[in-house]
């Protein structure tokens, strides 16, 4: 019937509960209502990777590698997972064998189709993993991201080119990855438009409704030609998440843009997952809703991270300089190169900024955090930063500014020195998963095997 | 620059927080940001009439007359009041004399807009309405409304017909009132389309978020040629209610559809009704913040309601008959002929098939209220109701039976018998306004008036 459907890809069990939940659904949450997701006609499921991870480890006494082995055993629907370029899922850049053996584990435990990003839109730091997971035996889908951000510095264009770099390195799909809600409707269209026209291969959008765009940017993109839309069930959407799967599903119904997808199969675990979010946000003691918030578009950060600056500033007997703060952080962004907000470089620059107009002083007291930024630790910025601004104003020395960051990869930590590291503390036969996890997070994977782990006890000392 | 630019009307002050909010908002709470608001370049404000009359009377100790006059003291944008045809904004069906005499008022003291409905549809309620805002020395702008919703005898096609009519009736423009949020973006792009074919006078389209249509259907609908779309600030946007203004603004901005409107200008009166809403939420003990609900389309009755139906049954532990009241739904509206669920035919439908299901045998006890839809006292259903379901399923005697509503309204007390009754109260001088006041909700009125009114005490009794 449909002369051109539109895929859906659905993200209850991942970024819907990252974005208004804290990414703290478990997979006893999952579990009831895996065969009923896997036959709705999903193009995949998101369902890992992300702040998944980390949350497993860190709060929910859960083994990530376990949970994904369980979504497996349910689900022939393909598994997406959200995947920090060099960063993995950790917070810093890990050498080229930890990236390689985390992808092929990840692939061998079933994640089907592997999203990869990298904060910069440096395409050096996509390499490694996009290779890795090309060469996967198992021929998982390599998804490369265009990280949107709006600069005077970024176009439709420029964005058209980055992703003809990410097919020329071979990635199958290109996913236009817009984490804040930026992207209107009529841009999207236009960018989309270009994109189909540049590219050979399917493009996917993912939005978040923080401005109140998302099912418009949506309608727009797909008549534009977009592939695949990423959605929400209704409980785990709109808001800070993505558009809601059932409107979607409704609003293309019947015309030709169609899904297929049968709306009355969604309901009953639309239901299940509201009762799992009311209990997540008792348990937690959450929030779970948000003002939209349209404002983000000058910002580009999030409401609440802009309510905790303002606090600092309350706190410090500066309400005054709320203005002032507002007006400071697009300088400082400029100042850094443009680069697209998203963790960490929002909390940097959000800062540095309050820093500046807090002392009075522009970059009188600099974090580490935004020296390693601007001096290219984590890839190269936008555009160039100023030379007199790292050296005089920053005061770091030539010697510190790094070109190419793929040579601070190489003196990351191999696979084998974090598989010692961890023998030495007394966990004598961890298993690679294991090894992996500890090299993403160390202290809160060392906690968890104490913790939680029965056959941690069987290759721990003693 | 903009070649079609779309009007904007904003309703932050009565459907926002009438949607959101239960219509706690104080005239204190608007005060600050009048000046700002009627500053904007809204077409109109939408700030009574709806539910705020009886909110203020009855919860917030405000005489609406005096709210109006303090509005209409700061706005030279023209302010816009929601009337409900025949039934004012009662409950009950009005003489032609009393709603007359209201509209008169209304208008005397500052109403530009008057939006006019009917539940049913049925222009035979919105005639007089209409006529004496037509003959108003002040030359408000007349508004008839489409009250949206799906059935398989409401068709794009039926309510083009009903607009031409509206048209003939002298309405100087048209609202698709799409109260429940069930307007599809396409289907919206048709309507709009159909409606500027047929029409020679402007047409606004006023929809709900419940669904998450909202602004993806205004999108469309702006493509179709709509000349107005009725939108809320950011804290009162959203969810169940309209679609967001800032967010409208900025997606138009820079199309050929920009609405012209500053939207920096907004930033500071959304940040003032944000600290209105929080306060609100926490004084009256709300929820203030809705989930999506897709399944409004199924059922055209709000979550709330349905949740309080599906506890019913809890309460008679007949929880396994929650799909059979599902089902029973739709049933019931189609005896009925059909009707729009909005208040108070969705209580009255969702009663009656609650009554079927737990009794277990169709319509063996039938509300008043239903017996009195069915036999037409509110005027026409969409489809006629089958004569043997009216006598025989529910006893109704043929002479019980009303063809013409308007006979009905001319049973209804006059203008001179409320004011007479008033007057035998105690209130030997009450203005015009409190004898409307009092026609409309007389026990509130009269409490209202004894609590709450020092000049009462000038024209009381003794």
């Amino acid at each position: 019937m449909s002369k051109k459907p539109v895929q859906i890809m659905e993200t209850v069990l991942r970024d819907g509960h990252q974005s208004l939940c804290a990414t703290r659904m478990r997979i006893e949450d999952m579990l009831p209502q895996l065969d009923a997701l896997d036959s709705v006609g999903y193009k995949a499921l998101e369902a890992w990777g992300g702040a998944t991870f980390d949350t497993c480890l860190r709060f929910l006494g859960e083994d990530p590698w376990e949970r994904l082995d369980t979504l497996k055993a349910h689900l022939k629907t393909p598994i997406q997972m959200l995947l920090r370029g060099q960063n993995l899922l950790g917070y810093n850049h890990y050498s080229n064998d930890v990236v390689e053996k985390f992808v092929q584990k990840a692939a061998q435990h079933g994640v089907g189709v592997f999203r990869i990003f990298d904060a910069l839109n440096d395409v050096r730091n996509l390499k490694v993993a996009i290779n890795a997971a090309l060469h996967c035996p198992e021929k998982p889908e390599v998804q490369g991201c265009l990280v949107y951000t709006i600069s005077p510095v970024h176009t439709n264009e420029t964005f058209v080119e980055l992703a003809k770099e990410l097919q020329a390195m071979g990635c199958h799909s290109i996913c236009i990855k817009d984490m804040s809600g930026l992207l209107k409707p009529y841009v999207a269209e236009d960018l989309v438009k270009k994109l189909k026209a540049a590219l050979d291969i399917p493009v996917e959008l993912h939005t978040h409704c923080t401005s109140g765009f998302g099912h418009a940017t949506y309608l727009k993109a797909i008549e534009a030609g977009v592939d695949v839309i990423d959605t929400a069930l209704a409980p785990f959407s709109s808001d800070t998440s993505q558009p809601c799967t059932e409107t979607m599903v409704r609003a293309l119904e019947g015309t030709e843009y169609d899904t297929g997808i049968d709306v009355q199969k969604l309901t009953p675990i639309s239901k299940h997952f509201l009762a799992v979010k009311k209990r997540i946000i008792q348990e937690f003691n959450l929030k779970g809703y948000f003002d939209i918030n349209p404002n983000v578009l000058d910002f580009q950060i999030p409401g609440g991270m802009l309510s905790n600056l303002a606090n600092q500033l309350k706190e410090a007997g500066m309400e005054d300089k709320y203005q002032d703060l507002l007006d400071e952080m697009p300088r400082v962004r400029k100042d850094l190169g443009y680069p697209p907000l998203v963790t960490p470089s929002s909390q940097i620059v959000g800062t540095m900024a309050t820093f500046n107009v807090m002392s009075g002083e522009r970059y009188k007291m600099v974090p580490k955090e935004f020296k390693d930024l601007a001096r290219g630790k984590f890839g190269r910025t936008p555009v160039a930063i100023d030379r007199d601004f790292l050296t005089k104003t920053l005061g770091i020395a030539p010697e510190d500014i790094i070109e190419d960051c793929s040579v601070e990869d190489a003196k990351a930590k191999t696979f084998a020195e974090f598989e010692a590291e961890l023998k030495e503390k007394g966990f004598l036969n961890p298993s690679e998963e294991d090894i992996l996890s500890y090299a993403l997070f160390p202290q809160v994977a060392e906690e968890f095997f104490q913790n939680h782990y029965q056959k941690v006890t069987a290759y721990k000392k003693a």
